[in-house]
């Protein structure tokens, strides 16, 4: 299982990608798997197949991802809108929902209740069906986990790897100030993510969950480039240290050859007007040496820059 | 969402199975949902389809299901063979998982690795793919959740619903004494559910998670039948109570039609001399007033019985 290490070594010295990816090393990966660990979402099919199977699964955490006294409706909308953004970012369509819940024995059903209501208004307006829902006791914090399905078309699907140097770097909304309420309440981009992929087919597409700062450096290395970036679209009331760290902002970043962009923008207005979308900079060849100063991490679980 | 209750009601008030009902009435179910929650594993497909889709969702939680002190290895092979489990007792073979962990931020990487090389053991003996693996910081106990996708042949379909009166009740190997260790080291019923379905495809099927008195109960109410139980095989150095109760033994409860029982003992023998196979009783017409008394109950999450 990897390089020996310091058996005290902890998670928070180590960070989060690193210790992915050093679990995830040599374990078994099966047939038909076109995409593993590491995307958003993973791929399943064969590589003729018309349609691709997406398989995703994600937590929240009371204390971690929400207070003890949100609403439990939000809660439960933001548990299934997270996989909704992670199928949206691959450029495919949601499916079929697993709910895991555990919580202390003694939690109000009540709260069960507006959790559950949460996540079924959620399920309505992406074409979730939810098809099962386990619960179990928490010693601790109330723990949810949502494991979701969806489908993408062949010839939609967008990767993580595929941007090109060269491409434009584009972003949906603005970035930063999640914690004053848009974590709980946001709209994954399923209809713009699903437009790019039937009239643009970015190269590279992923949501942004953990700020820019981290995300932007995943897509970049998953795509063997680096980037420059001209600026960023930031909340109103932020500043630009939160547009690039705060994290839980969902929208998308993708990129796009460059040729493309003009015509994206045109078409962007016409089919989203109340939505932004910012051309935030370029990816380039990455040359060692010349790639820029890594900018502020964003949000790391194990590191919590926060 | 349900018939309203007292706002101050809690989950030990109401008990694991009423809660999940209350919880998931009501919620969408979505197209090609062929079995939603209530069974071991949601079944999505069209009904004329050769082959149907399995998804499983389970999580295994430190202090309710594992001691802190247990060796990691063992924790990770539980955590995915329970859902592997469950599977097998729809006559299914698993196929991808995608591995949640959240742990606090002090946890040693050397007991990741041990969970992940025990996952990693798990996935390889029964042909799973580790296909995605999200980590996340706990404000407490350390909590695993598998999603599991898995493939059944339509003909071969095993629900928890389809006993009939008049069926012979059977258990693979024996119950009761889970905690002394096999909580931690059982071995998944993938072989012999897969050749019973192929077979004998009995009329119903789960697999023992919650004790013999909870989980008998589920599938003769599925199925719409009583029951009557004539004895139970029970783990040696167990008393009766326990078998009934301890939960997690992780066998085969199913039923089958009473003449093709012989043969099915017959050929049992040939198939799996090594494991037991015990005709537990009957199922029956279920009749207002001639039900048994409620044998003694399992493990409830939230009532802890145990």
């Amino acid at each position: 299982m990897g390089a020996k290490l310091p058996a005290l070594l902890t998670l928070a010295d180590l960070g989060e990608d690193a210790l992915v990816a050093r679990l995830l090393r040599g374990q078994p990966a099966g047939a038909d798997v076109l995409t593993g660990p590491g995307d958003d979402c993973a791929v399943i099919g064969r590589p003729r197949d018309r349609r691709w199977q997406l398989l995703k699964t994600d937590c929240v955490i009371e204390h971690v991802h929400f207070a003890p006294d949100a609403d439990p409706r939000r809660v439960g909308w933001k548990a299934l809108c997270r996989a909704i953004s992670d199928i949206a970012a691959m450029g495919g369509e949601p499916r079929h929902a697993l709910i895991t819940v555990a919580v202390p024995r003694t939690q109000p059903v009540a709260w069960l209740d507006g959790l559950y209501a949460g996540i079924a208004k959620a399920a309505r307006k992406f074409g979730v069906g939810i098809v099962g829902g386990e619960t179990a006791r928490s010693p601790g914090a109330v723990f949810i986990n949502v494991a979701l399905t969806g489908e993408v078309e062949r010839t939609r699907c967008v990767r993580r790897s595929g941007g090109r140097a060269g491409d434009a770097l584009y972003v949906t909304g603005r970035l930063g100030g999640s914690l004053a309420g848009k974590h709980l309440d946001f709209t994954p981009r399923l209809a713009e993510a699903r437009w790019l992929a039937a009239h643009f087919l970015p190269h590279a597409m992923m949501d942004l969950s953990d700020g820019l700062a981290a995300d932007l450096q995943r897509l970049a290395c998953a795509s063997g480039c680096g980037y420059s970036i001209k600026s960023v679209p930031v909340t109103r009331g932020c500043k630009s240290a939160q547009a690039w760290n705060d994290g839980e902002d969902y929208e998308l970043l993708f990129s796009i050859a460059e040729r493309a962009s003009l015509l994206l923008e045109r078409e962007w207005q016409k089919a989203f007007p109340r939505l932004r979308l910012s051309r935030i900079g370029t990816l380039n060849q990455l040359t060692f040496g010349t790639q820029p100063a890594c900018p502020p991490r964003g949000y790391d679980h194990f590191r919590q820059t926060l």
